[in-house]
């Protein structure tokens, strides 16, 4: 299990059960902790989602009304130490350490990996115009090693 | 969010995230407490699981070899405090306190709810002669009132 920011600074990112190095197909339960200010993008996902907070203080931030062409101003729901909240499939979304000192810490754990991310730039972004983000910062290296163990397997199959 | 011993002293059983409390499909997160000498049935199924430790001491203990008829003398493994394990699917495994005293507490991550449950007398009772417990307890008022709901959708459909 290692850590990274994966390119965002303030993020710490731990798999701690995941589709590589444990083989699981089902769920991945990651541990991220977010320095002050810090969150993750507003995005959603087809995957079911549920979040414990294990320290810190924050915001949950979801879509306010499904259905419209944008995510539009979200509602916004304190969270703190063993905070749970489940995110519906396909909510847009947002978790944020709102805190001016301390770090905001969750247990995340997702269904169907490797996950599928669509990023928006902000709540008025379109739906149609979310970024797919595939693969996931932290999939990418395992993704890059399963396909390398494809084409050598598949290279063997012809010998 | 309730707390049970469903019929098993020195059990709490609390459902986190649940199929019929959240709505969930994919993923189950439940919390679970064992008093000393406490631990869960003997078993397996079909889903992915994964464990963490928040709290106390115990041990894991896993089918050691699959392919026999019966499960066998299983490998033990302390766990503790964020001890962190993934059960392969149909593994045959069972979690126990096995302190003086003091609880362990563990978070339980389960894909495909409702679970199905095949549990064991010991580590020799074959695994033909498993005994699938379906629903699993704290499944039961859940599918009785899921049934329920059904039950009265359909009836409502016929006026």
């Amino acid at each position: 299990m290692y850590e990274d920011d994966f390119g965002r600074p303030g993020l710490s990112h731990m798999t701690v059960a995941g589709a590589t190095h444990h083989g699981m197909k089902e769920i991945e339960v990651w541990l991220q902790t977010f320095a002050p200010g810090v969150g993750t993008p507003i995005h959603r996902h087809s995957c079911e989602e549920v979040f414990i907070v294990q320290k810190g203080k924050g915001s949950l931030y979801t879509e306010a009304e499904a259905g419209k062409k944008y995510p539009g101003k979200p509602n916004e729901f304190m969270i703190s130490l063993n905070t749970t909240f489940t995110i519906p499939v396909n909510r847009v979304h947002q978790v944020k350490n709102t805190e001016v000192e301390g770090d905001l810490q969750v247990l995340v754990i997702v269904s169907g990996p490797p996950i599928k991310v669509f990023v928006y730039k902000d709540w008025h972004t379109p739906h149609a115009a979310a970024v797919l983000q595939f693969p996931y910062p932290w999939d990418a290296p395992c993704l890059q090693h399963e396909k390398g163990n494809f084409e050598s397997d598949y290279v063997f199959d012809e010998l």
